[in-house]
């Protein structure tokens, strides 16, 4: 087990060691070790070595120079500069949350960036503000269209917060995929096997082998096949591909660059970097925000009430497992898998910094 | 077979029949037929006799005073008065279009409506303007959230259309359930099976009873089960809800009032009538209009040439079974099941309309 605060010195710590300034590198180790406290494992400091391959691999700017290319009273266009998403997505939240002071909503197309940790961090941004907050992302192909053998899109998240009056806020945030990627990854620790209607053999064969994607096999969309949907699944991530990338002008769908430093980017460029879309709508844009948030506690009460089925215990609002995740990590500390920590032990040694 | 300019000339006229003024009479016929054009039987004509009904029920006002309620430069809240959802939608996505033009993006949250026919409609409306199209609605409740056995959400459709250049629009629009109802009523009419994991009983178990809605059963949200993500399909119902009914001040989960003129709203409503949340963003907001166009057209390009599954003909874009469909249709009619047609028989005796 290890304290957040250690996790997040350490984190912040390697950040400065690639040269980011100190108030990204802050911020950098507080959006991703957010995944860490949510329980999203795969996403937080599991990938901070990626991170930095990445940066020897000159592929992250760690002093980038964002900008906003194009704009309107609730939009812009940003050009991540090539720097950590983790630092350009807040940024552009910031930017998005302005707007809709303004103007009632702001959206935020971003190019030229990389991951920038899970999307919830971003969307709840929006909270504090009475505001509900939207963040998405395109992501390195590994989701087969519906009829395709391809891995032509992302497991493309979306995520949106909505603020309440006593109740914990709404905070959905999910890959399109039917299993995010890190869901199969733990499998593949384990030598477990992976349900069928989550990936597909590079035939299109339905398989429970999670480390088919290995042989050429594809995930498969939320929906898993076509009679369940997954036409649905593909349009969602196609959503989350055109919002993030074909409007800012970033790669989309089989252009988008690894995030893992061994494999190169595309040789043939469609846009820059990878791409985000942020969004912030106000919600006295559209009645008084107390109102609302009322009526949201009673929508999140009535609910919870629901009758359950036999056997589970409650009926969740989006956001409460991750919710409970982090009051418990925060008291009890964080568990890191034998080799993430002996991963995080060799990129100290490599900067002189103790993990 | 029936020729779309009969069923939209009989449509328009019963319209007019229960007093809606002669443009809003063209309108809900356009919008109604819309649905029969591109295949969504279940929300066509089939459904002529039923907005009648509610009308008779004294549920839908014919001369509505729509009005905006609240507004911002990029948001606005109307009431539609109880005016046809079929009206007061297209209308609701002209202001939001609007406010695009001035703001670079414009959203509508409308409540005191009700059902506005296929949400491909709407957000299709933005694409001669050079914006992207957003159409979201709420509906009464049949799909139950994961690990409940009660019915919360509608099957709250999404649609969103994206303008291309020379290529045709992407235009997704699909309900948040794994199936949407009426491709169960579809099952019902031919007695035949539902595969498992569109249903469930009302103990929550799996069913491939096709009828089971009618002992206590629920849909489930695009998914199906919490293993293959049934939790996004309801967050994704959810948001849906909320953006429609909680921003609006309409009816939301359980208490969305029913289609079905027999069943009566819920005594103690939370809103006003159904919800809708309408969007349209101005593509020149975030990059000039010709370059994002020409970008979506190698989008769609690289996607219809990957790789099908053997036995699959294409990769399919979003749209593309719709406006075939819409092709054959204009060319060799519309058909009708002989239940309709009768039903729209007798409904034409009623105001002596021939049908």
């Amino acid at each position: 087990m290890y304290t957040y605060r250690h996790l997040f010195d350490f984190t912040q710590e390697i950040f400065l060691a690639i040269g980011c300034p100190p108030k990204d590198a802050k911020l950098a180790a507080e959006v991703l070790l957010e995944a860490d406290l949510r329980g999203v494992d795969s996403h937080g400091v599991a990938r901070l070595s990626g991170y930095v391959r990445l940066w020897e691999a000159g592929r992250i700017n760690p002093t980038p120079n964002m900008r906003i290319v194009h704009e309107t009273p609730s939009t812009a266009t940003v050009d991540g500069d090539g720097g950590l998403g983790l630092v350009i997505a807040p940024k552009a939240m910031d930017i998005a949350i302005e707007k809709a002071e303004k103007v009632g909503t702001g959206w935020v197309s971003v190019r030229n960036s990389n991951h920038f940790g899970i999307a919830g961090y971003h969307a709840m941004e929006a909270l504090s503000s009475d505001m509900i907050g939207m963040a998405m992302t395109n992501a390195s192909p590994l989701v087969a269209p519906t009829h395709s053998i391809d891995r032509m899109l992302g497991t493309n998240p979306i995520a949106v917060a909505v603020p309440t009056k006593k109740q914990p806020p709404f905070v959905a945030d999910f890959a399109t995929a039917s299993a995010a990627n890190g869901k199969l990854e733990i499998l593949q620790r384990k030598e477990k096997k992976a349900p069928v209607g989550w990936i597909q053999t590079a035939e299109g064969d339905d398989t429970d082998n999670a480390n088919e994607l290995k042989d050429g096999g594809a995930l498969l969309p939320l929906g898993s096949d076509l009679v369940h949907g997954s036409h649905k699944g593909y349009a969602l991530a196609a959503i989350v591909d055109i919002f993030s990338a074909v409007l800012s002008g970033a790669n989309y769908g089989p252009w988008v660059p690894p995030f893992v430093a061994f494999l190169n980017p595309p040789a043939d460029p469609v846009g820059k970097g990878i791409g985000h879309f942020l969004g912030a709508m106000r919600i006295d844009a559209f009645r008084p925000a107390d109102e609302f948030k009322e009526n949201m506690d009673r929508w999140i009460e009535t609910f919870r009430a629901a009758k359950t089925k036999k056997g589970e215990k409650a009926v969740l609002i989006p956001g409460d497992p991750e919710r409970e995740m982090t009051d418990i990590r925060l008291k009890e500390g964080i568990p890191l898998l034998q080799p993430v920590a002996e991963d995080l032990e060799k990129l100290g040694k490599k900067f002189g910094i103790k993990f």
